[in-house]
């Protein structure tokens, strides 16, 4: 039934939690619960259908918040067995949601600007979130290698998260990558194996390996595992949800790469809803791309359904994908809630994340000087609402990306003597 | 009666919660809490004096459990007013305390093997749990600018903590660090002065200018608000007895720069012991340090009571203390709890990174290589137990020292082929 075969379990064995069955979004065709991505009917892209039936919305909230400080305190809402968090792996989530009054006044929003600050993570991305989930899924699929094609962040999370496990890592990367982003991945004794070729070159490598007996017993979490991987970012609604006291927020500004996480920040989002765990009320979402490469926010722009990829030129290398998958997705979303998707240049984007490090103490990867640069942006051409209670997502931290603040430096050198300190006028 | 004047308060109107005055760790002389940091009688150093005697244990534990996922659950136990939690801060602390299975496994440890993984904090070190202290002793006696030496952490710390505050920052390194670091501190946009001369030229110009009129209103975090600053580091062992389920560890092991830290990781333990938050048992403290910089280590071995200083000629930076300052009270609390003070190579220390990266995916600053070793040390010395159970402290990042494993690279690079993938022996 399924496209692949599963390597040592059946949907009748595998304890994914509540998720009940593999659903594809575009028809709706259903598969059990296996490592497989595109639907057998429509190749349209399968996610997770969840039984939350038995849920009654008390006892549910009641149960997360006397749950870990971590994403498992939602394990009831996400694929994953009960009893996730005794099981080895990185913990991840439940960072801090930082109510930004320095920079809400400077960026004229009174109604409240918060930072929900995914540098906090273990490897220091929201993509840890993601790779627990995929971890979880290859667990019950019975998968000994955990790899992934990746340019950056991915590699060290997924690495980091197999190490943790006990699994092996064999993650795929463009061989001429920057030392520092190598190490950062390599530190953790997986497989990191070069690719003399685009990042494309290794996509396609991936796909390949999947279907070859090479592949048996691989989970790649951004391929055949990414039904699972993907849900993770349901965390991110999750947890600013209940730092807001179990209040939606009105407005909330999310980074697109493929737009998955936009697309998933919303099912989040939804699901609170549904549960009963917050009032239901209108919320607006808006996508944030770097202007080198904004196929979302150009199709937004021109009234497009369809997305036209771009050629990426752009520091923002962790939104750096030209064709993004959930493109169309996004542009449902953001139109459906009122929102909208706007992009910012490579300087604006320096500017935004020296503004949040300058008002806030918080230092963001460029994904972060993206959603502040957009926020700003949204904010003067009249589309985001400065009265109404805003959340911009920092998915990443900024030592990763230090090249893009590299002219910072001293304000003045001078000798050891108080003369020499009043010279320079610092007192 | 303080050796400096107090900018704008008296003690009288200090609200630093439970702090009720200034003790001198040598004579025991008391004054009011102000922003000095030696006693007038001997010129020892002064430490915060506490009235814990209103706590009631039962309605205390129950008030922390409570609390916020910070530092800020120990409200109640700091010199910090009890409104805390609701200030501008950066609200570290409450990092993972991880179960090492894997590294147990490793090295032996049967008895339960834990990592303190203080790389979670905001800024990524320890360093944002005393910062935390010293900007509520500033905001108490009316400073308006934040300042510190430093030569890494610390200097990004200060930065991040007084931009969140809405406070000056002027922090002084030499003139000559590394471009990355310089970076990391500037990107708050405080006041970064390099220095022409040495880290001791720096400290020594440091010390001039809390003497003079030009450093009126200047809280230097780890000069005159020492006193405040040190007690940071009590959150770490509180932390890690509650993470235990308000149980001690049995043996716990403590990086030494200054050694300040683990005077305070003791002073945090016997404090929970005190307040019966925890059960009174033995427990034992070693400290750790590199072979380069190991003043404290030497004297421990040959049996001396005082610290003979060294030149630092180490890869672990943030440990390169030649002379510290709590060095004969390290070495006593090592004595009398029944640890060691042992150091490692900085080829152990690169070989401990990679150890606890690749068994529990934590990417460890050149300090957290030098805790791991030298556990690993002293259980092949027979020096700790490894059938008791064991708490090793991780308190920076790997991706501020990533230098230290540069060697670390790709496993093979290939051809985007499944048959060069076969031939790298990869399947």
């Amino acid at each position: 039934m399924a496209v692949h075969t599963v390597a040592s379990s059946t949907s009748s064995t595998v304890d994914l939690g509540p998720a009940a069955a593999l659903s594809c979004r575009e028809c709706g065709h259903r598969v059990p619960l296996g490592p497989v991505f595109a639907c057998e009917e429509c190749f349209g892209p399968l996610e997770v259908a969840y039984d939350f039936s038995a849920y009654d919305t008390d006892t549910l909230r009641k149960r997360i918040e006397a749950g870990p400080a971590s994403i498992w305190r939602y394990a009831p809402l996400l694929p994953v067995p009960e009893d996730v968090a005794d099981k080895p792996n990185l913990n991840p989530g439940w960072t801090r949601l930082v109510k930004a009054d320095r920079l809400a006044a400077e960026l004229g929003v009174t109604g409240g600007l918060y930072v929900k600050d995914d540098s906090g993570n273990p490897t220091h991305s929201f993509k840890d979130r993601v790779v627990a989930q995929a971890l979880e899924a290859a667990r019950a699929f019975g998968f000994t290698t955990l790899s992934c094609s990746s340019t950056g962040n991915l590699a060290g999370a997924v690495g980091a998260a197999a190490a943790r496990a006990g699994l092996r890592s064999c993650v795929f990367i463009p061989h001429d990558l920057e030392q520092g982003k190598v190490v950062m991945a390599a530190v953790y004794g997986g497989d990191l194996v070069g690719i003399e070729g685009t990042y494309d070159d290794v996509n396609r490598f991936c796909s390949e390996l999947i279907g070859d007996p090479a592949g048996e017993g691989w989970g790649f979490v951004n391929v055949n595992l990414r039904p699972y991987y993907a849900e993770g970012s349901k965390t991110l609604a999750y947890e600013i949800c209940e730092q807001l006291g179990w209040r939606l927020p009105d407005q909330i500004v999310v980074p697109i790469a493929s737009g998955s996480q936009l697309t998933k920040v919303d099912k989040g989002l939804r699901e609170l809803i549904e549960l009963g765990l917050v009032e239901d009320k209108p919320y607006k979402i808006f996508g944030a791309q770097a202007a080198g490469c904004s196929p979302v926010s150009t199709a937004f722009k021109a009234g497009h359904d369809v997305v036209r990829p771009q050629k990426p030129d752009t520091i923002a290398k962790s939104l750096a994908i030209g064709n993004p998958a959930d493109g169309p997705y996004v542009l449902d979303i953001a139109r459906r809630t009122g929102g909208a998707v706007e992009d910012v240049t490579d300087e604006q984007i320096v500017d935004a994340i020296k503004l949040l490090a300058r008002t806030e103490g918080v230092f963001a990867e460029t994904a972060g000087g993206v959603t502040v640069g957009v926020t700003r942006k949204l904010i003067e051409n009249g589309q985001l609402d400065p009265s109404k209670t805003t959340v911009v997502l920092n998915t990443g931290d900024g030592l990763k990306t230090l090249d893009a603040v590299a002219g910072t430096g001293l304000t003045a050198t001078i000798r050891p003597t108080l003369d020499s300190f009043r010279e320079a006028g610092l007192a």
